[in-house]
């Protein structure tokens, strides 16, 4: 598949992506380098948390998400370049053994006003789990090259 | 240094954060895990891509913050858990050797009107590099309980 660039997005495009099968191991590994906190090191000790049982760190999870856009359908030329992420939601926990994957939809595609090569476009991303559910959401800011700068003859 | 519950946070109070160096290896690790991008992995291919040379994965930023704050002077009682993060931004690339520490200011405190025992925490935090320079903002959202649940004796 060719990789996209602005003049190819619209509002409402939706991008599907492989799924990634989260382990107890990675979780631990991840927690372990960049967020060693109980509830994400220990099954004993999570069980005494408001996560009742090991989860896996919010950043894991973000950063799985990025993985599994990297490799998905949407493959923007260039590469995947946020400006900005907004709105980060976790509303449920991601346990050993989950299986994720990431649906994108885009939201705004806006030329730049001030750089005729580029534009700025607004992916909604939620990851849900293996039951459907949804563990992660956001909204990135993605910068976008046109395929036709602005001003030239296309 | 004991632990903090919601009574003993005013907007306004800082919190620092010990300082950490991130490596080429480290930069090249992340990606190849979570974000496997050319500007992430490759100094080579960086060179001729808008970041203009090997950068970290926003990502991999966000997680080193993450455990700068874990580390840092903040000390929520039951540990930092976010229900969401708001308006990330990596206004500059973080380079190999560059040396990241995290301040943190509360901006708002509001018990929960439906949880006696908790309340909501708005912490604006901001990385820097060793120049000073801002490489990640956002503002987290976090639970804090109580010391004394509302409507009990204090």
């Amino acid at each position: 598949m060719n990789e996209r660039y602005l003049e190819d997005l619209r509002a409402g495009d939706r991008f599907g992506s492989p799924t990634h099968t989260v382990t107890e191991g990675a979780i631990r590994d991840f927690a372990r380098e960049f967020d060693p906190q109980p509830f994400h090191l220990d099954p004993e000790a999570a069980r005494g948390t408001l996560f009742n049982g090991l989860a896996a760190s919010g950043w894991h999870t973000a950063a799985i998400t990025m993985r599994l856009m990297v490799q998905g359908e949407m493959r923007i030329a260039g590469g995947l370049i946020g400006v900005g992420v907004e709105g980060l939601q976790w509303p449920r926990p991601v346990r050993p053994g989950d299986t994720l994957a990431v649906e994108s939809e885009v939201v705004e595609v806006r030329p730049s006003t001030s750089r005729p090569d580029r534009g700025v476009v607004k992916v909604r991303n939620v990851t849900r789990n293996q039951h459907g559910e949804i563990v992660f959401s956001s909204v990135a800011v993605l910068l976008v090259p046109r395929r036709h700068p602005a001003g030239s003859p296309a």
